[in-house]
Protein backbone atom coordinates (compact mmCIF):
# COMPACT_ATOMS: atom_id res chain seq x y z
CA UNK A 1 0.00 0.00 0.00
CA UNK A 2 1.32 3.56 -0.90
CA UNK A 3 2.70 5.89 1.60
CA UNK A 4 0.56 9.06 2.79
CA UNK A 5 4.07 10.78 3.19
CA UNK A 6 4.48 12.10 -0.54
CA UNK A 7 3.89 15.08 -2.63
CA UNK A 8 1.79 12.23 -5.36
CA UNK A 9 -0.69 12.35 -1.72
CA UNK A 10 -2.60 15.74 -2.18
CA UNK A 11 -3.13 15.53 1.49
CA UNK A 12 0.65 15.45 2.19
CA UNK A 13 1.13 17.70 -0.62
CA UNK A 14 -1.59 20.82 1.33
CA UNK A 15 0.05 19.79 4.58
CA UNK A 16 3.57 20.60 3.07
CA UNK A 17 2.69 23.59 2.24
CA UNK A 18 0.72 25.12 5.28
CA UNK A 19 2.98 23.60 7.57
CA UNK A 20 6.22 25.32 5.89
CA UNK A 21 3.85 28.91 6.08
CA UNK A 22 3.50 28.31 9.85
CA UNK A 23 7.33 27.10 10.58
CA UNK A 24 8.63 30.17 8.00
CA UNK A 25 6.38 32.90 10.11
CA UNK A 26 7.61 31.15 13.20
CA UNK A 27 11.27 31.45 12.25
CA UNK A 28 10.46 35.28 11.36
CA UNK A 29 9.78 35.70 15.13
CA UNK A 30 13.68 35.12 15.44
CA UNK A 31 14.48 38.22 13.20
CA UNK A 32 11.53 40.22 14.48
CA UNK A 33 13.19 39.87 18.18
CA UNK A 34 17.19 40.68 16.53
CA UNK A 35 15.17 44.09 15.47
CA UNK A 36 13.80 45.30 18.28
CA UNK A 37 16.55 44.64 20.27
CA UNK A 38 18.92 46.84 17.84
CA UNK A 39 15.97 49.45 17.59
CA UNK A 40 15.27 49.51 21.37
CA UNK A 41 19.25 48.65 22.32
CA UNK A 42 18.06 45.77 24.76
CA UNK A 43 20.58 43.62 24.12
CA UNK A 44 20.74 40.35 26.64
CA UNK A 45 24.81 38.86 26.18
CA UNK A 46 27.31 41.43 27.69
CA UNK A 47 29.27 40.50 23.71
CA UNK A 48 25.87 41.80 21.94
CA UNK A 49 26.56 45.41 23.63
CA UNK A 50 29.92 45.76 22.94
CA UNK A 51 29.71 45.18 19.00
CA UNK A 52 26.22 46.07 18.87
CA UNK A 53 25.07 48.77 21.12
CA UNK A 54 25.45 52.59 19.83
CA UNK A 55 26.30 54.04 23.24
CA UNK A 56 29.25 53.07 25.40
CA UNK A 57 26.66 53.22 27.98
CA UNK A 58 24.68 50.52 27.18
CA UNK A 59 23.83 47.92 29.51
CA UNK A 60 22.35 44.05 29.43
CA UNK A 61 18.66 44.00 29.69
CA UNK A 62 16.31 41.36 29.69
CA UNK A 63 12.92 43.55 30.44
CA UNK A 64 12.24 45.56 27.52
CA UNK A 65 8.83 46.02 26.97
CA UNK A 66 8.49 45.43 23.10
CA UNK A 67 11.26 42.97 22.45
CA UNK A 68 9.52 40.63 25.39
CA UNK A 69 6.22 40.64 23.52
CA UNK A 70 7.41 39.53 20.49
CA UNK A 71 9.31 36.95 22.41
CA UNK A 72 6.27 35.86 24.11
CA UNK A 73 4.50 35.57 21.05
CA UNK A 74 7.72 33.52 19.50
CA UNK A 75 7.33 30.68 22.59
CA UNK A 76 3.83 30.76 21.90
CA UNK A 77 4.49 29.94 18.35
CA UNK A 78 6.92 26.99 20.00
CA UNK A 79 3.85 25.64 22.02
CA UNK A 80 1.58 25.77 19.50
CA UNK A 81 3.05 25.60 15.55
CA UNK A 82 5.83 22.53 16.69
CA UNK A 83 2.73 20.17 17.42
CA UNK A 84 0.68 21.58 15.06
CA UNK A 85 3.32 19.93 12.68
CA UNK A 86 3.82 16.69 14.88
CA UNK A 87 0.58 15.82 15.53
CA UNK A 88 -0.26 16.88 11.83
CA UNK A 89 2.12 14.32 10.29
CA UNK A 90 0.43 11.42 12.43
CA UNK A 91 -3.07 12.84 11.02
CA UNK A 92 -1.67 12.66 7.92
CA UNK A 93 -1.09 8.62 8.39
CA UNK A 94 -5.01 8.15 9.16
CA UNK A 95 -5.52 9.11 5.35
CA UNK A 96 -8.09 11.97 5.93
CA UNK A 97 -10.09 12.88 3.45
CA UNK A 98 -8.43 15.89 1.13
CA UNK A 99 -11.39 18.28 1.90
CA UNK A 100 -10.68 17.80 5.44
CA UNK A 101 -7.83 17.69 5.44
CA UNK A 102 -7.56 20.96 3.50
CA UNK A 103 -9.60 23.04 5.59
CA UNK A 104 -7.94 21.88 9.01
CA UNK A 105 -4.76 22.72 7.97
CA UNK A 106 -6.12 26.44 6.14
CA UNK A 107 -7.81 27.22 9.54
CA UNK A 108 -4.84 26.54 11.44
CA UNK A 109 -2.86 28.61 9.11
CA UNK A 110 -5.34 31.47 9.33
CA UNK A 111 -5.70 31.65 13.06
CA UNK A 112 -1.92 31.64 13.68
CA UNK A 113 -1.43 34.29 11.23
CA UNK A 114 -3.86 36.53 12.94
CA UNK A 115 -2.57 35.29 16.73
CA UNK A 116 0.69 36.48 15.90
CA UNK A 117 -1.23 40.30 14.28
CA UNK A 118 -3.55 40.19 17.57
CA UNK A 119 -0.18 39.67 19.51
CA UNK A 120 2.05 42.65 18.32
CA UNK A 121 -0.16 45.44 17.11
CA UNK A 122 -1.38 44.44 20.00
CA UNK A 123 -5.15 43.90 19.43
CA UNK A 124 -7.92 44.66 22.58
CA UNK A 125 -8.88 40.86 23.84
CA UNK A 126 -10.38 38.62 23.39
CA UNK A 127 -9.68 38.57 19.88
CA UNK A 128 -5.92 37.20 20.57
CA UNK A 129 -7.97 34.36 22.54
CA UNK A 130 -9.75 33.46 20.33
CA UNK A 131 -7.12 33.22 17.51
CA UNK A 132 -5.52 31.56 19.85
CA UNK A 133 -8.35 28.56 20.82
CA UNK A 134 -9.10 27.86 17.48
CA UNK A 135 -5.73 26.58 16.58
CA UNK A 136 -5.79 24.93 19.50
CA UNK A 137 -8.70 23.26 18.51
CA UNK A 138 -7.35 22.15 15.35
CA UNK A 139 -4.78 20.41 17.01
CA UNK A 140 -7.07 19.08 19.55
CA UNK A 141 -9.30 17.55 16.44
CA UNK A 142 -6.53 16.17 14.86
CA UNK A 143 -5.15 14.49 17.96
CA UNK A 144 -8.53 13.06 18.63
CA UNK A 145 -8.46 11.54 14.94
CA UNK A 146 -4.99 10.18 15.07
CA UNK A 147 -6.48 8.23 18.50
CA UNK A 148 -9.45 6.84 16.94
CA UNK A 149 -7.58 5.45 14.08
CA UNK A 150 -4.71 4.00 15.95
CA UNK A 151 -6.54 2.54 18.89
CA UNK B 1 10.18 -1.62 -0.38
CA UNK B 2 7.24 -0.96 1.85
CA UNK B 3 8.01 2.63 4.24
CA UNK B 4 7.70 1.87 7.80
CA UNK B 5 6.05 5.15 7.84
CA UNK B 6 2.29 3.68 7.63
CA UNK B 7 -0.50 2.67 10.01
CA UNK B 8 0.17 -0.60 8.76
CA UNK B 9 3.23 -1.19 9.96
CA UNK B 10 2.65 -1.85 14.01
CA UNK B 11 5.36 0.18 14.94
CA UNK B 12 4.10 3.12 13.87
CA UNK B 13 0.76 3.38 15.08
CA UNK B 14 2.10 2.51 18.37
CA UNK B 15 4.94 5.41 17.57
CA UNK B 16 1.78 7.91 16.55
CA UNK B 17 -0.65 7.03 19.49
CA UNK B 18 2.13 7.18 22.27
CA UNK B 19 3.43 10.49 20.58
CA UNK B 20 0.22 12.06 19.82
CA UNK B 21 -0.67 11.29 23.86
CA UNK B 22 2.73 13.23 24.90
CA UNK B 23 1.97 16.07 22.75
CA UNK B 24 -1.66 16.44 23.44
CA UNK B 25 -0.39 16.36 27.38
CA UNK B 26 1.90 19.32 26.39
CA UNK B 27 -0.46 20.87 24.80
CA UNK B 28 -2.75 21.08 28.16
CA UNK B 29 -0.51 22.87 29.67
CA UNK B 30 -0.99 26.16 27.63
CA UNK B 31 -5.18 25.42 29.47
CA UNK B 32 -3.23 25.14 32.71
CA UNK B 33 -1.34 28.17 32.94
CA UNK B 34 -4.02 30.41 31.52
CA UNK B 35 -6.44 28.91 33.90
CA UNK B 36 -3.67 29.57 36.85
CA UNK B 37 -3.02 33.08 35.02
CA UNK B 38 -7.75 33.55 36.10
CA UNK B 39 -7.24 32.49 39.49
CA UNK B 40 -4.23 34.13 40.43
CA UNK B 41 -5.07 37.05 38.24
CA UNK B 42 -1.54 37.76 36.98
CA UNK B 43 -1.87 38.80 33.71
CA UNK B 44 1.46 39.10 30.79
CA UNK B 45 -0.06 41.66 28.73
CA UNK B 46 -1.94 45.37 29.61
CA UNK B 47 -4.94 44.09 27.22
CA UNK B 48 -5.25 41.14 28.93
CA UNK B 49 -5.26 42.69 32.30
CA UNK B 50 -8.19 45.19 30.34
CA UNK B 51 -10.11 42.07 29.33
CA UNK B 52 -9.85 39.72 32.17
CA UNK B 53 -9.07 41.37 35.23
CA UNK B 54 -11.98 41.56 38.30
CA UNK B 55 -10.56 44.59 39.77
CA UNK B 56 -9.33 48.22 38.55
CA UNK B 57 -6.06 47.53 40.56
CA UNK B 58 -4.49 44.49 38.93
CA UNK B 59 -0.92 44.91 37.31
CA UNK B 60 0.67 42.85 34.35
CA UNK B 61 3.38 40.39 36.17
CA UNK B 62 5.96 37.76 35.40
CA UNK B 63 6.55 36.42 38.83
CA UNK B 64 3.43 34.86 40.14
CA UNK B 65 4.69 31.54 41.64
CA UNK B 66 2.51 28.74 40.46
CA UNK B 67 1.95 30.26 37.25
CA UNK B 68 5.78 30.23 36.37
CA UNK B 69 6.05 26.58 37.99
CA UNK B 70 3.22 25.60 34.83
CA UNK B 71 5.61 27.26 32.65
CA UNK B 72 8.66 25.73 33.77
CA UNK B 73 7.03 22.08 33.07
CA UNK B 74 6.08 23.49 30.00
CA UNK B 75 9.45 24.69 28.91
CA UNK B 76 10.89 21.32 30.02
CA UNK B 77 7.97 19.53 27.36
CA UNK B 78 9.19 21.39 24.63
CA UNK B 79 12.57 20.68 25.32
CA UNK B 80 12.26 16.97 25.70
CA UNK B 81 9.15 15.99 24.22
CA UNK B 82 9.56 17.73 21.06
CA UNK B 83 13.27 16.20 20.18
CA UNK B 84 11.68 12.68 21.59
CA UNK B 85 9.26 12.57 18.38
CA UNK B 86 11.32 14.17 16.00
CA UNK B 87 13.95 11.14 16.89
CA UNK B 88 11.08 8.55 17.49
CA UNK B 89 10.65 9.22 13.53
CA UNK B 90 14.14 8.98 12.53
CA UNK B 91 14.23 5.92 15.47
CA UNK B 92 11.22 4.16 13.01
CA UNK B 93 12.95 4.44 9.87
CA UNK B 94 15.36 2.18 11.48
CA UNK B 95 12.48 -0.94 11.37
CA UNK B 96 13.43 -1.65 15.10
CA UNK B 97 11.29 -4.71 16.68
CA UNK B 98 7.84 -3.89 17.73
CA UNK B 99 8.37 -4.84 21.26
CA UNK B 100 11.70 -3.20 21.88
CA UNK B 101 9.67 0.08 20.41
CA UNK B 102 6.87 -0.30 22.50
CA UNK B 103 8.59 -0.58 25.22
CA UNK B 104 10.90 2.43 24.67
CA UNK B 105 7.86 4.51 23.60
CA UNK B 106 5.81 3.16 26.61
CA UNK B 107 8.45 4.16 29.18
CA UNK B 108 9.02 7.91 27.82
CA UNK B 109 4.95 8.44 27.71
CA UNK B 110 5.14 6.45 31.09
CA UNK B 111 7.87 8.96 32.53
CA UNK B 112 6.62 12.17 31.21
CA UNK B 113 3.31 11.84 32.80
CA UNK B 114 4.60 11.18 36.14
CA UNK B 115 7.84 14.27 35.34
CA UNK B 116 4.54 16.57 35.34
CA UNK B 117 2.65 15.28 38.46
CA UNK B 118 6.09 15.82 40.00
CA UNK B 119 6.44 19.43 38.72
CA UNK B 120 3.20 19.89 40.11
CA UNK B 121 1.94 18.85 42.78
CA UNK B 122 5.15 18.81 43.40
CA UNK B 123 6.79 15.73 44.89
CA UNK B 124 9.92 16.07 46.61
CA UNK B 125 12.79 15.17 45.18
CA UNK B 126 14.56 13.68 43.52
CA UNK B 127 11.26 11.92 42.30
CA UNK B 128 11.18 14.62 39.39
CA UNK B 129 14.92 14.04 38.56
CA UNK B 130 14.86 10.28 38.14
CA UNK B 131 11.23 10.68 36.02
CA UNK B 132 12.98 13.71 33.79
CA UNK B 133 16.49 11.12 33.64
CA UNK B 134 13.98 8.06 32.16
CA UNK B 135 12.50 10.29 29.45
CA UNK B 136 16.00 11.32 28.47
CA UNK B 137 17.68 8.52 28.52
CA UNK B 138 15.03 6.71 26.23
CA UNK B 139 15.58 9.95 23.63
CA UNK B 140 19.60 9.15 23.67
CA UNK B 141 19.10 5.00 23.32
CA UNK B 142 16.72 5.59 20.04
CA UNK B 143 19.52 8.51 18.96
CA UNK B 144 22.07 5.50 19.43
CA UNK B 145 20.14 3.32 17.44
CA UNK B 146 19.68 5.87 14.52
CA UNK B 147 23.15 7.44 14.46
CA UNK B 148 23.98 3.21 14.32
CA UNK B 149 21.85 2.31 11.31
CA UNK B 150 23.05 4.85 9.15
CA UNK B 151 26.18 5.65 9.80
CA UNK C 1 6.40 5.43 -6.48
CA UNK C 2 8.88 4.98 -3.57
CA UNK C 3 8.78 7.24 -0.73
CA UNK C 4 11.31 9.37 0.13
CA UNK C 5 11.35 8.59 3.65
CA UNK C 6 13.04 5.62 3.64
CA UNK C 7 16.74 4.98 5.05
CA UNK C 8 17.01 3.24 1.37
CA UNK C 9 17.12 7.00 0.17
CA UNK C 10 20.67 8.41 0.56
CA UNK C 11 19.11 11.78 0.94
CA UNK C 12 16.92 10.79 3.90
CA UNK C 13 19.70 8.86 5.52
CA UNK C 14 21.73 11.96 5.78
CA UNK C 15 19.06 14.32 6.72
CA UNK C 16 18.21 11.20 9.79
CA UNK C 17 22.12 11.30 10.55
CA UNK C 18 22.32 15.52 10.79
CA UNK C 19 18.75 15.54 12.38
CA UNK C 20 20.16 13.42 15.33
CA UNK C 21 23.38 14.89 15.87
CA UNK C 22 21.72 18.60 16.40
CA UNK C 23 18.80 16.58 18.05
CA UNK C 24 21.08 15.15 20.97
CA UNK C 25 23.31 18.38 20.89
CA UNK C 26 19.99 20.79 21.64
CA UNK C 27 19.27 17.44 24.33
CA UNK C 28 22.82 18.11 26.16
CA UNK C 29 21.42 21.35 27.04
CA UNK C 30 19.48 20.46 29.44
CA UNK C 31 22.71 18.67 31.26
CA UNK C 32 24.54 21.16 31.17
CA UNK C 33 22.13 23.80 32.47
CA UNK C 34 21.51 20.37 35.29
CA UNK C 35 25.32 21.03 35.55
CA UNK C 36 25.37 24.59 36.19
CA UNK C 37 22.80 24.74 38.51
CA UNK C 38 24.67 22.42 40.75
CA UNK C 39 27.63 24.03 40.58
CA UNK C 40 26.25 27.27 40.81
CA UNK C 41 24.00 26.34 43.59
CA UNK C 42 21.14 28.05 41.67
CA UNK C 43 18.17 26.30 41.62
CA UNK C 44 14.53 27.61 40.15
CA UNK C 45 12.43 25.43 42.67
CA UNK C 46 11.53 25.02 46.33
CA UNK C 47 12.04 21.14 46.27
CA UNK C 48 15.25 21.18 44.73
CA UNK C 49 16.97 23.43 47.17
CA UNK C 50 15.69 21.29 49.73
CA UNK C 51 17.67 18.07 47.87
CA UNK C 52 20.45 19.66 46.34
CA UNK C 53 21.77 22.39 48.12
CA UNK C 54 24.77 21.67 50.02
CA UNK C 55 24.11 25.03 52.19
CA UNK C 56 20.83 25.45 54.50
CA UNK C 57 20.53 29.02 53.31
CA UNK C 58 20.50 28.82 49.90
CA UNK C 59 17.52 30.77 47.98
CA UNK C 60 15.54 29.79 44.66
CA UNK C 61 16.99 32.02 41.91
CA UNK C 62 16.08 32.28 38.15
CA UNK C 63 19.16 34.80 37.65
CA UNK C 64 22.01 33.41 37.51
CA UNK C 65 24.18 34.49 34.85
CA UNK C 66 25.74 31.52 33.70
CA UNK C 67 22.91 29.68 33.94
CA UNK C 68 20.51 31.90 32.60
CA UNK C 69 23.41 32.19 29.58
CA UNK C 70 23.11 28.22 28.92
CA UNK C 71 18.93 28.35 28.85
CA UNK C 72 19.12 31.23 26.14
CA UNK C 73 21.60 29.23 24.05
CA UNK C 74 18.79 26.29 24.32
CA UNK C 75 15.82 28.27 23.77
CA UNK C 76 17.75 29.16 20.60
CA UNK C 77 17.99 25.75 19.60
CA UNK C 78 14.50 25.26 20.60
CA UNK C 79 13.68 28.21 17.86
CA UNK C 80 15.96 26.86 15.28
CA UNK C 81 16.73 23.14 15.28
CA UNK C 82 13.14 21.96 15.91
CA UNK C 83 12.00 24.24 12.49
CA UNK C 84 15.00 23.00 10.78
CA UNK C 85 14.40 19.02 11.05
CA UNK C 86 10.39 20.05 10.89
CA UNK C 87 10.97 22.35 7.37
CA UNK C 88 14.10 19.43 6.46
CA UNK C 89 11.78 16.58 6.21
CA UNK C 90 8.98 18.52 3.80
CA UNK C 91 12.15 19.19 2.00
CA UNK C 92 13.09 15.85 1.50
CA UNK C 93 9.99 15.12 0.64
CA UNK C 94 10.78 17.35 -2.84
CA UNK C 95 13.51 14.31 -3.64
CA UNK C 96 16.42 17.07 -3.51
CA UNK C 97 19.48 15.86 -5.27
CA UNK C 98 22.01 14.18 -2.74
CA UNK C 99 24.57 16.57 -3.22
CA UNK C 100 22.35 19.28 -2.65
CA UNK C 101 20.75 17.94 0.20
CA UNK C 102 23.90 16.49 1.97
CA UNK C 103 25.33 20.08 1.71
CA UNK C 104 22.38 21.65 3.25
CA UNK C 105 22.40 19.46 6.19
CA UNK C 106 25.84 19.33 6.61
CA UNK C 107 25.87 23.67 6.65
CA UNK C 108 22.90 23.74 9.17
CA UNK C 109 24.76 21.01 11.91
CA UNK C 110 28.00 22.75 11.27
CA UNK C 111 26.41 26.35 11.81
CA UNK C 112 24.42 25.26 14.91
CA UNK C 113 27.73 23.33 16.58
CA UNK C 114 29.91 26.70 15.90
CA UNK C 115 26.79 28.61 17.63
CA UNK C 116 26.89 26.80 20.48
CA UNK C 117 30.73 26.76 20.95
CA UNK C 118 29.83 31.15 20.57
CA UNK C 119 27.86 31.60 22.90
CA UNK C 120 29.08 29.16 25.62
CA UNK C 121 32.72 30.72 25.30
CA UNK C 122 31.69 33.43 24.62
CA UNK C 123 33.14 34.56 21.17
CA UNK C 124 33.33 37.92 20.81
CA UNK C 125 30.22 39.07 18.17
CA UNK C 126 29.53 39.21 15.59
CA UNK C 127 30.88 35.79 15.26
CA UNK C 128 27.66 34.25 16.99
CA UNK C 129 24.83 36.19 14.59
CA UNK C 130 27.45 35.00 11.76
CA UNK C 131 27.01 31.12 13.12
CA UNK C 132 23.22 32.15 13.84
CA UNK C 133 21.97 33.44 10.14
CA UNK C 134 23.83 30.51 8.95
CA UNK C 135 21.84 28.02 10.02
CA UNK C 136 18.67 30.40 9.68
CA UNK C 137 19.44 31.20 5.72
CA UNK C 138 19.91 27.43 4.97
CA UNK C 139 15.87 26.63 6.87
CA UNK C 140 14.42 29.36 4.61
CA UNK C 141 16.34 28.13 1.81
CA UNK C 142 14.96 24.52 2.40
CA UNK C 143 11.49 26.31 2.98
CA UNK C 144 12.06 27.94 -0.51
CA UNK C 145 12.34 24.90 -2.14
CA UNK C 146 9.36 23.23 -0.30
CA UNK C 147 6.88 25.83 -1.59
CA UNK C 148 8.15 25.93 -4.96
CA UNK C 149 7.44 22.26 -4.90
CA UNK C 150 3.86 22.06 -3.89
CA UNK C 151 2.23 25.48 -5.11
Amino acid sequence: MASPFSLDNPVFSKFAFYSTVVLSKTLCMSELTTLNRMRKQAFANEEDVQCFAKSKHAEVTTSDASVERVRRCHLNDLENVLPFVLVGLMYVSTKPGVVEASRVFQIFAASRLLHTAAYLLPLPQPSRALTFFTGYGVTFFMAYKVLKAVY
